[in-house]
């Protein structure tokens, strides 16, 4: 079973049973948003996430062991197209600087790390609109000389 | 004076100065991440904080008066090299996906704005590493039927 | 079923049955321009447009569902060949520039949304030649400091 | 004087003098789209239009001059990145084929014309947040056969 | 029955019957070179001439249908590579720049269409060796000022 | 006197002189397509034509030279923006396949050259419409086993 | 049979016979180059050659037709990657302009054709390690004046 | 002194004193072609021939010293524009997959080098248009197991 | 049996087996590297290895052919979306003038082949965390002149 | 000063005095190749390396400043055209999914560090033709769940 044989299973189970992510992670031990990233491909579960994961949704030990399959991370299109993606593109391109400066007056000549990494979704309730609240939180790795 | 002269400006005020985004953005009375997106060129500041950010960095009217024009946001690349703009760049090609599911779930079909937006940069201290915490903040806007 | 399953389904039973985007929309209570797009996978249809428009075309209870799936909206091509769609690209890159001078003259630093939107299409008939009317309505969203 | 130089120097002047787009177009008798993207050096304006332009910035018979030009007419992203000018490109993206698709239903087998074509920009009020009201209007091309 | 499946089974049939463009485009009466692009799919015909093509082929009512389908028109190369067609290619990268020039001082600012346009294509017998005359038509269409 | 500085100095004599490409054509003995296309620097021209050109715009023997120089043909759009030279590559496009065959069918496999060729624009008048009928006139090379 | 099936199964059957370019090349009365570029469907054969390969591999009618069939040049990269033949790829870019500048120091204005071509390939041993020797001869075409 | 600067220098100089690349390579005691490629800036001479090319165009010790410095091989397009390097390319395109079987079959797995490399050009005169003979030798690279 | 098959067939027996490239390359009497590129189809083995690769999967003669294949090598992406290969690219760029920069100053003008070339990677134990250690060992090659 | 002009102004003094990186680097008590890195504008100094540099060109203290400024890597060529480099490229595509096979074994799921990270260049002497040791030191960094 490849990564995109199990990533149909699992939304198709997912939808068949009416579950959510939140449901998702909570059986699996781990964040919604971690939880989703695997079943969409983009990481590896250990062992018993991942057999509670297929057990959730109701399939069998193959989905189990697909996503514990070290992932290809790949995507197809430089830019994105769907706006949701996209709007956090133009955020790059926009505040890519302003971070670089941020990061670099805060913590010196390195980098956030997207390997030791995790992020984090809230909904803010808001009267003048709810609002997304996103959350990155990752490592900083600084150059070092040699 | 444009947006680009006036970014050289700032930026050469700024480290002859000596100064920090943390004390601009106090004397402008916005965040520092705000302020520098303006200084950058990606954003325009009203009149008050332009003359103030002019001010505390020794420099002219015509710096204040371009912080106030409306900017043209404009990138290069269409994918960054710079490994700390490329990183996020990641984060959005690796967890686009996971992102997009997850506020579907929590709001509906709609997306996070990259307008009526705000951005906060922190430094978590850590002992196995200090971590950057990045927070985005945005108004969810639905899709409407009509 | 997929959307673009379904989009070939609908196309065909459209076809078939000889109807018109006029009559889906009006079979779904929604404008014709919406009805399509929400037809072609680019939007979703709450549940009662979906059933309507299922209905009137003789498509079963898989299309309806399908048409209240959250859309991934992609294309293809970053500079579109079809002669119809070229002509809206160019117009795009001839008067991109000047709308976004008049959006800045009337309503300041911001732009049209084009998630609070809506579109439609007329036929002014004119003895020189019948015109296309392609009005977008878009609401105004103004950049914020913080 | 180029294009360009003739752009900066309106610009420049513009922004000296404080003055419009809606009042240069008055001045031009012409709409201020029009008479905007005609500055930017994208279209070409008559002798007394330009002379009229020119004569209301202050500006000499250089760039009356060079008004009435045949532009040039280029742009250097396939992929516009300012936010005001991305939307646009995201809802030729979003709904160029439901566009075509109605086209072809009121008119058959044709395009809009960019070319025999005028735009209009208006401000709706609304108390849920003013609206762009962007409207295109193009002469409908039939293909024909030979 | 797809544009492209309508397409493989006219070019299978043409090769089976052995006929010609030439034949083709006597029995639609039409121009070859128009029907040999609707055959392709680039281009859409009436009820009778489609019946025609389909009849002095052998094919059935399904071909004659897609034939009268209005054609999304799609290439999938930026640059061609073909050399028949590139060459064409590099004749619009060398002389692009000197049609606009002869273009402009014969008839003004403006273009010649591509959508009321026909196209004829002649074999010019020349002792030094047989030339290809390739004729373009198209309407002139000037800007207008609004 | 690079091809660009000679192309600058013949644009701004012709503009200054108020004379023409056919005029200019006629003084060196040339097609005016041709000529303009030496002048715009895509072709390099014979001793004679060179001078009598260069004369003709009151212009030195620098220009007369680098009209001789041999060229380097280069554009930078690999798709065309400006709108007259963007139909002629939405042409190529369209119906290079179709001109492929046609080819093929009259002449056999091989190419229309775009070396041993030469151009022709006229004005064809016409009470619906005035008319560009654009002459590609290049020699039949056919493929050669060996 | 399609240029790509015909391929196939003429790689197929080479292998399976264990046969060699050399030995079709000398089967066709053709240079082995020329027979493998029809071979892999770059180019087409006249009737006896293309039967005395088909008949060469055991294969049928089929494919001696498909070779005799006009192909369509394609390829996919912009840029090679396979070694053997992005080392061409460099040369052209290393050495494209040194090439350029003796051809016009030998020829005067035009080019090398492609089209009418040949080309073959020599193995040179050395002692300090073998020498592949690829000729490739084409007709000088000049650039004409009209 | 840059390697842009040096070629410039040297292809004034060149022009100037109307000599040529086979005169240039005489007095390197080098081939034209390789004299021509360093003259560009695309390969380094040692020392001697360096300083007879400076001195045969009269140009002093500093273009001499650039001649010697190891170049940095760049092109700017993926996809050549002038006809004479295009048609390079294009051959690359056609008849790449056929250098490789044809090497593969003289010579195993591996590659014809392009730094141990040497080229040549001739003229062939012949009655039905001279041919230009370009042979490029290359060192054959086996690719080695470990 | 295409290279494709044959690496899809490879990496399903090796997840079966639960062997790994160590194990595998031991039974080729090879480098696990160079194993691993064959069998992902980047390189070719001989007869003994290819048949004891083969063997060690429990695999039959198809594969043990199919290693054995000249490969074509090729890539999809221009820029490598996965992190593990992208942090690679990545030194490539970052890095790559400063190479160039070394090699030159140790060995001259010439290139580090990718043909004459081996590669190991190591895991260096650090209690700082362990350290990947990759040795790319490539044949320097002088440019030579002629 | 800019990076670019620290770097030419590096480039020009290190060539005037005869020196090298080796030179430069045991004047800075760092690796060559990070001391190349660093004047080639890739990574920062601190100040005593900084100054060292500086003072063993003859530079002052304006190249010793800017040699401590954080950089902003960046790279035009998304493909490399200088052989040296596009070799690594090269081995980049032909090698990626081998190492990252390698480092998954040896690791587990993770990737090599590019920030965390040294390199090494020797030179390995060997009678068939000296060969370049390149040698890259990067931490594993284990994806993590969350």
């Amino acid at each position: 079973m490849t990564k995109d044989e199990m990533r149909d299973a699992i939304l198709d189970a997912k939808k068949a049973k009416g579950t959510t992510w939140e449901a998702l992670g909570a059986a699996a031990g781990l964040a919604p948003e971690f939880t989703c990233s695997a079943c969409l491909g983009m990481n590896s579960l250990k062992v018993e996430p991942a057999e509670a994961v297929a057990q959730a949704l109701g399939l069998g030990p193959d989905v189990a062991a697909a996503l514990q399959e070290f992932p290809h991370k790949s995507w197809d299109k430089l830019v994105p197209t769907d706006p949701v993606i996209y709007r956090l593109y133009e955020i790059v391109g926009v505040y890519g600087e302003t971070i670089k400066e941020i990061i670099h007056e805060k913590f010196g000549d390195g980098i956030m790390s997207a390997i030791d990494y995790s992020m984090d979704i809230q909904k803010e309730e808001n009267p003048a609109g709810d609002r997304v609240v996103l959350t990155l939180n990752g490592k900083f790795l600084p150059y070092k000389s040699w």
